[in-house]
């Protein structure tokens, strides 16, 4: 069965023409004109672009006892609704656990997913177990190591900790990525705020301000720089850390940068709502920031010193929120963004002139098929490559709303938003998942992807 | 008649792949396994790139009733010998000449090419003519215009006529190029120093310091943004430039710097040489810098923030240089590169670490044919782009030297340097113009290249 | 006749203590405990600071043919009335005018004055005979020399001028004081802002932008380094100016930045009132900014990267504001500000604890002093020294309004704003020119401050 | 008795003039023309500045169950040699041991102090006691807690320990310091290279590059803004840790700097001498640098971004360092300086162009004595002050040796180098401690200088 995408306009991360598509077997098999096969897709109007990759996400996260509301399943539906095609999410051992076996729970949790993804593997803890199967992870097709600089007493790592990894790292081709924020700073104004009875969501963004995130992103640029290696920092969320990245960037050294798509387009006004719920609903870290910041991150995507948009999705509902009712350092940090990622950026950055749509592309999938290492297999509209494929349509318009998105979650921190430009069909690997607003996703259809050292290379 | 290309591994800016590439007709027609051909070239051991384009260069520049030595057949003889497939040139109106009059003398000079060629345009004074011409240059396929910041009395254009262009170039949807130095100041400098006693081609480096470098290209990139056009800034030499560029890059500027396969590989310490044949012949404007300001043209190329290396090629011969004797202001400014840009740009770039080959790529081609918009017709290999393509040996090595150059200046600023990684081939629209070291050029082969406002895409 | 000051405590630029001060034939006599005089002050509850100095006024200034309100007269009794006993004013020769002959203007407009004043030459045009006449006015005590890089085809001065200006100001150990903003690009988008029917006081805002005033500023240190001169750049009003000035001392240069009273308090919606008036009240050049540059300003007075406070006042009427009724462009430049910088600074910097009082003095007064050479005799509470001396009462407060303001001019920027800070005592030379709201002063008791050039320390 | 200095030029941190200088008690009662006393000192020709004050020196500090060998007596008296009239010390409690025990022994030591002396207290361990102890040690008039970030295993504080420090310091209106390195980091290479076989001195520089002090610089400045104090950075040796603090103050942060003489005047290239004993004897932390690092504390210094200029005098011999042989951990860390820091200073600093005399006073002595809270008591010429006092001969030369030093240490990291600008006169509260070349100094004359938190002021 041949798939082809008809009368579009292909928008790669370089290049801008017009030509149909066709699709077999899962990969796209010719690009060109007066292309034919036995399923069409009307693509006038759109621009054919690769499906977006969520570099992020955290599905079925769990959470005392419970996870977060999107699984594999629910967030990938989501992700392919909104455009996007695969999302890398995150093996997290817990304390003492081997990083083998928590795999083994990741591949077990993505089995229902809808289209592809990847996994990062976090490095928790540290001891010999870690180092020695940190190239075993990497010869299951992971290249890419995950650091916590904050949450103090769980997933945190010490300095002296994180250099190890890091050499480890060089060692065997991996990358390492930072979530930056001075924990030990985080932990003793979170139990200040709470002991000055400031147990609101509102006292979370106090508890984690841009200066904490600014110097650890600096602290782990100066340790991957020492370690020889180059470093991926996650959710870069202020000038703070875009200035400690564009500072090492100026030096010559790799860092690539992170921005969500929540930090680019939602301020810290949202935790001085009124309602508790509005309120923690928002939380995650780091916090959202002033305009100031957005600013900054909306230039560092233009000029290329911030690489990819991404979501953090980590859907916890309201009913989980309000486990921190009363203190706020329990109200679990997460929020959506899958569905949202997409659109949003096209119409804060396309619509408005600020990204070129190369640019577009370029952020939400090329780039972090480069980096990630699965490039042109994804990220790309190439012959040979995987048909992860989103008919965008700029015309096209909607209002953001929990009542009406694929996402499990009861809310949507984007409700209300009006976005133009979303997905006519998305493609995953052939097949045709979201078909002019009617989805047709297909349980377990996603496999995994598996990702070379870049040391390989 | 086709060509095969066989058994190479296709580098370009954002792939490395095996494949063999079939060119027919002047263009690339199939780029697959196992592909056949009428002639076979054996890329065994090599990478296959988009031939280098040159964005800058002078040949044939009138100087003094004679000509630079490189006309636009030696001079692209020995583009093509270095790997490089194209030129852009600029055409320079007299005081008081029409655009379009100039644009005549260089049509005639560029008959004689072996590879294609563009050009830019320079606004060497301003008035309503040059106003009126300006989209009739662009409909002729010029959307670049060059101003000169220094050369005062002669090419310099003051702020005013400097923001008038510019606003002209943001209605036609081109591009303005600058030569940044600030040539009051210089003028300045030249007198003061010539009136010491100073009148070496070592004083040359002294009046035309950093500092007014720098100065110029800040005011530049204000102008610009005060016109709402993108800036292109030619032969950035120092870190006082770039710095300029970064900065405006971090506020979310459109900005490209261009710095000089010379200014990257070779120092001042040329100009204090006891023969003044040889600090003459470097002279050069800007003039080499120290090491401070290589390693900060080396890490903007490496983050991003500066996008091609050119070369500037201006091939004055000694006898021409000699003209100065007595006052360096009289030495012509230029020295010659284009056969040894790639050569040297691997050698230190690739060889060193510095550079990836797919950033080597973009640097010397792609960036250049996307920013001048003629992207993917060249700097590309894909199927329908012109075959501008050379055949990369990395472990082909030799010796410079202007004995054995085909540039037609008498000497060579690179003189005694190892290289290694250099072409097998190199093709020019299909043919095979350089085949082992073999040089099978053809005069007037070339064709100009039209490139659209790129306003109009 | 002596004059004792008891019970107050001693605020220097680097000393706070408790100590009476005595006073005698227009000098401090004695510092010390139980001190006796003639006549007593009491500072109880005070602060005993050398009086400000404004280094930045333009007091019956000329414009078609009338002048600005405030003579040297008015001026000066507004200045000890809000604790400035001294004013450096700009003697502004014509096109052509010879620097001598301008001076002798200023002399004669100055015989009024109540408080001590000093001049800077402005080198408006450029040319042997001003050449000639610097170092005849630096023998006449005048050390500085303004230069206007904006005001094209009247005040300005081009790039060559300016470098030939400040090589002469170096020979004969003057100091080049900047109006830094690109003068040509001003114009330009003056005409263009008229072209399109914006001819309202808030389009004098858009024709100066922040850039525009970072890029002349940067330009003028350039131009100084090459010089080998320090440089003094009058009322820096944004980042982008402090920036350029930041980025220099941190090179080693020496460059000083003088932020006005207004930039650090008013911002930039004062030119969106709906009242012409008002608006056009506000005029001035560089026009006021947003909160982003507001907070640049204070920080780089906390750091030592911005260095005295200033008014530029220049007291147009609002009659002659009017002048620029349905064109911007001929709305005269300037507002007060004499009368309330000090209780201003007071009030938004000490009493905020941005400034330390140590800080404000220096800012105010010491800085101001040392630079233009006249440190101790001015800016400073030490036996020897002038006897200009505020007593400043941190608890009294009032609330701006032209309706009660010693100034000619009939209407206040400031108006309705509260301020705690004031003086309970101002004295210039020893005598007591306000005496607890009483305005005691004398017209002609100011007498001209020599300075010498700085070359001769 | 009285004393009176004639003649000479009194050089303050902001004035200089003609006068004589009265000496009674200890103390400055007159300062003025034609003064006369029972004791004379001619100092024509002569600069009379305050005394030079080293904020930072080692004195008998334990070393392996010895001493460095500089003890209060040997180690004032060099400092008064060299014109510096004052030391701060450091008090340093074992692991576990109670402040107010360390500074016990600290005073026993110091009881032979040829010229007055303070301390700072460093918090080694984190503990109650600690907490409880430190307003106490404020109330024995110490204000400064100073914190290392190396040193793991020893002296080194985590973050978390930091952060509370520094809030406790906030509390009580001390001054929080840092020697500022990474010392987790530092550890993982100090074991990677003695691992590679790197054992020598050479090993010690490669240990702590300056990427891992600019983020320890960093970091600390975080944790202070956080709390709430200012923070002063000890022996501040590198352009990394310098833009740290620039960066900073440029926000209006309260941060400052102190360079080392050894760092603004000796290089890297020391360690690779081949004498083990020669590189050893340089063997301090942060280690020496390059020359572009040494550029950014010299313009730091012009600038104002830098404060102080210490020593860190700790004078272990070469036998000492030997302990090191065969493991460059072990050579303990320091070097000498007290006696060489004025002379070398004012040879590289003023007799160069760089610093004016001015500042050359503020840097030596009167900014340490304000941000250390004991001005004007110390670092002032003013009646009232204590008579710590140099008469500098501008004129005088000698070549440094360890063979002429008071110093007790066997050699001088300065041999060889040439002076000029040394004391003809020090005294110390009106004590000739050095006459014309000639030792008078007193075992005992130092007295502890008691300094209020700076909160009281
Ligand atoms: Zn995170
Ligand atoms: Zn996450
Ligand atoms: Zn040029
Ligand atoms: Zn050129
Ligand atoms: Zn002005
Ligand atoms: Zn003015
Ligand atoms: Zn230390
Ligand atoms: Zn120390």
């Amino acid at each position: 069965m041949t798939t082809v995408i008809k009368n579009g306009t292909i928008v790669t991360a370089d290049l801008t023409y017009k030509a149909d598509v066709l699709v077999e077997g899962g990969r796209i098999t010719a690009i060109g004109p007066d292309l034919k096969g036995d399923e069409t897709l009307d693509a006038t109007g759109c621009y054919v672009m690769p499906g977006g990759i969520d570099p992020h996400t955290h599905l079925e996260m769990p959470f005392m006892g419970t996870y977060s509301s999107d699984d594999f399943e629910s967030g990938t539906r989501a992700a392919l609704a909104g455009g996007t095609t695969m999302v890398v999410d995150f093996a997290l051992p817990s304390p003492g656990q081997g990083l083998l076996d928590a795999l083994k729970m990741w591949d077990n949790k993505s089995t229902r997913a809808n289209c592809d993804y990847s996994f990062h593997m976090a490095v928790t803890w540290w001891g010999e177990q870690v180092f020695d199967e940190m190239p075993r992870v990497v010869a299951r097709g992971i290249n890419t190591f995950k650091h916590f600089m904050a949450y103090k007493g769980a997933l945190m790592v010490n300095d002296d900790e994180m250099f190890a990894a890091f050499r480890r790292c060089a060692e065997i081709g991996a990358i390492p990525l930072v979530h930056a924020e001075n924990g030990d700073v985080v932990a003793e104004l979170q139990a200040k705020l709470l002991a000055e009875g400031n147990n609101g969501p509102e006292a979370h963004a106090y508890s984690r301000p841009a200066e904490v995130e600014g110097e650890a992103t600096n602290r782990a640029i100066m340790i991957a720089d020492m370690a020889g290696v180059p470093l991926y920092v996650v959710h870069v969320s202020s000038e703070d850390a875009h200035e400690a990245i564009r500072r090492a960037r100026s030096l010559g050294r790799r860092v690539w940068g992170e921005p969500l798509i929540q930090h680019l387009t939602l301020d810290d006004s949202e935790y001085r709502h009124p309602d508790w719920d509005h309120a923690a609903r928002r939380v995650m870290s780091p916090p959202f920031r002033d305009r100031k910041h957005q600013d900054s991150l909306w230039a560092g995507l233009a000029s290329g010193s911030l690489s990819v948009v991404a979501t953090d999705h980590c859907a916890f509902t309201t009913e989980q929120k309000r486990y921190g009712l009363g203190d706020f350092t329990r109200i679990p940090n997460g929020t959506g963004g899958l569905e949202d990622r997409m659109p949003m950026l096209w119409t804060h950055g396309v619509n408005t002139g600020r990204l070129t749509m190369n640019e577009f592309v370029a952020a939400t999938s090329t780039n972090s098929a480069k980096i990630l290492n699965m490039y042109p297999r994804k990220g790309a509209i190439l012959v040979g490559a995987d048909a992860d494929i989103v008919v965008w349509d700029p015309k096209k318009s909607k209002t953001i709303t929990a009542a009406t998105q694929q996402s499990a979650i009861d809310y949507n921190v984007f409700e209300g938003k009006e976005v133009t430009g979303l997905p006519r069909f998305t493609l995953t690997r052939g097949k045709v998942a979201i078909h002019d607003g009617e989805v047709r996703t297909e349980e377990g259809h996603g496999q995994f992807v598996a990702r070379e050292p870049s040391g390989a290379v």
